[in-house]
């Protein structure tokens, strides 16, 4: 039995495989390119599977992802179906995940960007929306689209949340399937994007679900840039369909200088730092996960791959 | 008895005088400028005293402030320092000015505004701060404040206040005091004033301030303008020492076209809409408040005038 760390970011070498290494001091850890005899490994971890990695150790347990979304194993057409794959489910990336979602609702609630147009006379002196007043809608409720939406909760807001199975959350609404989709966009203010991306989800973001929200919506990208279809944002911002964007995640990353979003004071985008694994509170998680398969457990965070999460 | 309500803002005649005619309808409720006889008025309501008021009731109980900082009342060096005036204490502002300060906690927390540095190679892939590594500051612990405090507590940040007086808040860091400012703020990376504008507080946001804080704090303010040095706000942006800031209030409202703030990217401008007492909230507590004064009772927001708040 081994465990074979991939290696793929700068903080890997600085962060992860310092943390593994002590974490799993009692097992045999190894870090690609050192392998050793491929026989012995059991366990393959990292941020995606590479041609040569998938049919290489043929006493491989489990493969297990350092990202939540498992788009880039499952997406290689070698990848085997039957294999054991685990998504990760991180509280520290879950956290970064909920923060970045609040940052920006409150913001889009608040309308922040949209100041300039209050600043002539009378100066000031709205009445405030209050957040009860605002209704916000997350598509995807798995471990994060729940942890948004108990905080978004917390905090006042009318929470919804769009899903394959109905889910039964505190406070919060639950639309299921594609026959609930337009009842749930057409009462959403805030549209969260926290799905996996499956062919069924890639291109979901497009211009048919814009024009199903309310006029002037808010969207927030944190899942994956396969799920826009980017052009119909630029068109839906252009005409006011969709009042404002903040983006995480793009077709292509880093975001080329020359994009339309660059220059739309309406599309305001960062690079990819919403969530990422955090390799503090992962570790343990992977600890536990290999304990799990080893006692015959079910570990947490097994992929459905015909489902694709 | 009879109740005079003082108009001032356009929100009075659509929002609060319907309002104040309804909740208090089996009283004698009137509004300036028909007064009728001035020997009649117990409660003077309204956004300030204006000249011409502050003697002209020779039976006045009390004046009620719509607001909830009272200095366009106490400072007029006419007003009677024996008089009883109710600040505002409306649950509908408070949680305005706390979805406000959540906004911008959270927003400067993540540094949505340094993205431009991250976009060159390795793009993303940082290890986002979590809430529990940033320490957010809070200058005045009244009642807005320890609101704000509780709610960023359940955020996850490290929250310290700072007041008159200490303040015993589950899960919050009390300094009290001149002789602790400077620990308080040695350990604030985000600071935000929320205090009443008294004499003591007046121009306290200053370079001496500044300097004092872990270089690239971040300023949020959204208790006055005058609480602020402006000048000085704009040198310690630009040598680095504040990393960014959030204002809602100015020295001059509405801030001029030609301010120096409004062609400083660091320093994000708002037009006053932090928090604005709330008629379909505060009309009820300023019932509660005249049946208080009526039964004998001491209602809540009875001002000190010697201490301003």
């Amino acid at each position: 039995m081994a465990i074979l760390f991939r290696p793929f970011l700068p903080i890997d070498k600085t962060h992860w495989i310092p943390l593994l290494q002590q974490e799993l001091k009692d097992l045999d850890f190894r870090v690609w390119p050192n392998i050793g005899d491929p026989a012995d490994i059991t366990y393959y971890m990292g941020w995606e599977v590479f041609e040569g990695d998938i049919d290489a150790y043929p006493n491989l347990h489990a493969f297990l992802s350092l990202r939540a979304g498992v788009e880039r194993f499952i997406g290689n057409p070698n990848f085997p179906r039957n294999a054991k794959l685990i998504r990760m489910i991180d509280p520290g990336l879950t956290e970064s995940m909920v923060e970045y979602v609040i940052s920006y609702v409150m913001r889009f609630h608040r309308e922040h960007d949209k100041m300039p147009e209050y600043l002539e006379p009378p100066w000031g002196r709205l009445l405030p929306k209050r957040a009860g007043a605002t209704s916000v809608g997350l598509m995807g409720m798995g471990h994060i689209g729940q942890s948004c939406a108990q905080k978004l909760v917390s905090l006042g807001f009318h929470v919804q949340g769009w899903s394959q199975s109905k889910k039964n959350i505190d406070g919060v609404k639950s639309f299921a399937g594609h026959s609930e989709l337009d009842t749930f966009l057409s009462s959403t203010d805030i549209l969260v994007c926290i799905l996996p991306l499956t062919p069924q989800t890639s291109g979901i973001l497009n211009k048919d679900l814009f024009y199903k929200l309310p006029k002037g919506a808010a969207i927030i990208n944190v899942a994956r840039g396969k799920h826009l279809i980017e052009e119909d944002l630029v068109s839906a911002i252009q005409d006011g369909q969709i009042g404002v964007a903040a983006l995480d995640v793009f077709r292509k990353e880093p975001l080329p200088k020359d994009h339309p979003f660059q220059n739309i004071d309406l599309i305001l985008t960062t690079p990819h730092i919403a969530g990422i694994t955090s390799p503090d509170t992962a570790v343990p998680v992977m600890r536990k996960t290999i304990t799990d398969i080893e006692s015959g457990h079910l570990p947490d965070g097994l992929v459905d791959i015909e489902k694709g999460y």
